[in-house]
């Protein structure tokens, strides 16, 4: 089989070898439900025990603060919606350039009687101070703010900002579904500023798909998204998926242990992509601000995005056009339009994400089928007008 | 490793060989998300509609009325709290030996203004014609029951129920969790008598953790559980877990596909299994109804259902006391008491599920071994006495 050269980290990463070998036993010979009083189930009970630990020590959080989820999406909606359902209606407020899955869930929340208030980016993709005050003066009960934006790649001070948001008394909430394991991550340090909650998911970090977590303070009380036989400390029902959990433990271990040299590595890379890019005249958004080190979002002048997407997919190399999980619906990124970018240029933006597996030789070869893929695209627009 | 023998189906299955090998490349070579505009997540997206139409068509359901979750616990609770969110507040009505994850978010609901009304049941596990009667005639809003009980396996006529429910405009739901794979099971038959949703796992028949569905009919509207991305036709967000959808599609094909021969074969040895019991002098709980082929609940005379179920555990014997899912908290089973079971025979309750590996030495033996637990336990509580 053609295997294309995948460049689309951000959205999702193959399964670590080491991950699903650890895996494996759990679909079969070890098959239990962590709720069976039998052997079966104290095994399947042991290794999302151990699972819960490593997931914690990647996160810099105590075992006790996690609380498995299917995934990213799950744990936003479970703090948006759970904290929602136990605070007294009132403010909820997230940064304008948030994943849909903390957006829509503060809009269901908004049509149940609460008020919904974006916080300005800036150029860049930050934060704008004086809209956060401006927002934190109007007393919200719930602010989030993502930790690393999945299209940019660009990180906000959350620290910074829960540490002002702190005297509000509102629940500071994280989405570091893109940071974990691609920059350092400690709960610990976040919760000491004021961070309550934080999202995790496996699926972005070499482990599989099916597993994320929520980091919850326990002074924080949030109501069950999946309510029945109590797991997860009664905040998230559901047999356990061990498989996954059990790779989503080893994949935190895995990503966070070779971090400092992972994202030295890949941010030469990425350094290399992005010079090569300027070279072709592209715009690199949020190059002004701290980024992820896998991740170049750019525009190429006069070129049509999903046109390019799908001419280097043909060519060999698999990179996004706006966000992959939201890509149902292509309209322009919400993200770029939030960032001031005016809709021309973010009609042509196009995110590489580069891997633990990337090489140079796939940057490289993937500038050399970029200038040949521009130039035929600008000939042919030549050639039109 | 000892392998003890596992007679607790009803929990969860050993995923099925064939269904592990299909669901193998979506981890690593075929690892793309869904949503993606590139080979990997065409690919993704073509394994996820085939194994819809291979759930649909092992349910008797169109492709599009396929919802995929993470599993039944969170297809109860999107139908529960998805209904409710879109209805104007009323009764929400669910049986009385509802799984947990049907009785749970109803309860939510109910603090969110319902009123929760349960349906009595008799002393064999089904629901009670004049007391169903009753509860129509206060006209619900939201009806759930369930089509076969995870403890006693009793099977409710749900086609019979919707119909009479059919005149109050009620949303009727039924958890067939523990039916798919055991019994004959077609939502286009059940819809025709007003069953309006339907929940599905896949691990119970030989799929993986962390797949379930809500089938759904297309003229019912629920809000979102996980919003977001706008996955499953905005009902469902989050990057779908294709390994999982993938297993689950086939788990459902391998398990309808040979399902009146397993079912006769396994009926058979639960026929003789439940021989031996009664010659042990046990009550079979739901013995005068309708059961499932692979489920046998009893309790023996003065012996405790915990104590038995360890010594079983440790003679190689892998069952049941009370449902696993909630076995958090061993409390008598909700489902004995409703049906009216007094409070010590309860304490006593054991259940065996076979599957499709089980045989007729694993039956043999387990009588054996429980008539030399039973006795010892028998001597001990003389010695006491």
């Amino acid at each position: 089989m053609f295997q294309p050269t995948y460049l689309d980290h951000n959205a999702t990463t193959p399964v670590h070898p080491a991950v699903l070998e650890a895996m494996l036993p759990y679909f079969s010979r070890q098959h239990g439900n962590a709720s069976s009083r039998h052997e079966y189930g104290r095994a399947a009970r042991r290794a999302i025990d151990e699972a819960r630990q490593r997931v914690a020590y990647a996160a810099g959080a105590h075992p006790t603060e996690v609380i498995f989820t299917s995934g990213g999406s799950e744990a936003n909606n479970l703090f948006i919606k759970g904290a929602a359902a136990v605070r007294k209606p009132g403010m909820v407020a997230v940064s304008a350039i948030e994943h849909p899955c903390v957006r829509e869930p503060a809009k269901q929340v908004a049509r149940a009687g609460w008020t919904l208030r974006e916080i300005a980016v800036d150029r860049d993709c930050r934060v704008v101070g004086a809209d956060f005050s401006a927002v934190l003066a109007a007393r919200p009960e719930l602010l989030s703010v993502m930790l690393a934006n999945n299209e940019t790649g660009v990180v906000q001070d959350v620290a910074a900002l829960a540490e002002e948001a702190r005297s509000t008394g509102a629940w500071f909430h994280t989405d570091a579904v893109q940071a974990l394991g691609k920059i350092p991550l400690n709960f610990r340090d976040l919760n000491g500023h004021g961070v309550h909650a934080m999202t995790l998911s496996a699926h972005k970090l070499g482990g599989p798909k099916g597993a994320g977590a929520l980091i919850l303070d326990k002074r924080v009380e949030v109501q069950a998204l999946i309510a029945g036989g109590g797991h997860e400390r009664g905040l998230r029902s559901g047999t356990e998926n061990v498989p996954a959990i059990v790779g989503f433990g080893l994949a935190c271990e895995l990503a966070t242990a070779g971090l400092a040299d992972g994202a030295a590595r890949v941010g030469a890379l990425r350094d290399e992509l992005e010079r090569g890019l300027v070279a072709f005249g592209a715009t690199i958004f949020g190059a002004g601000a701290v980024r992820l080190p896998n991740t170049v979002y750019f525009s190429l002048p006069a070129i049509d995005g999903e046109t390019l997407v799908g001419k280097l997919d043909r060519a060999g190399y698999a990179v996004a056009s706006g966000a992959a999980c939201s890509s149902a619906n292509p309209e322009a990124s919400h993200v770029l339009l939030a960032m001031g970018v005016d809709a021309a240029l973010a009609r042509g933006a196009v995110r590489v994400s580069l891997g633990a597996a990337s090489s140079t030789a796939d940057v490289r070869g993937f500038l050399a089928t970029l200038g040949e893929t521009a130039r035929q695209l600008n000939r042919m627009t030549a050639l039109v007008h």
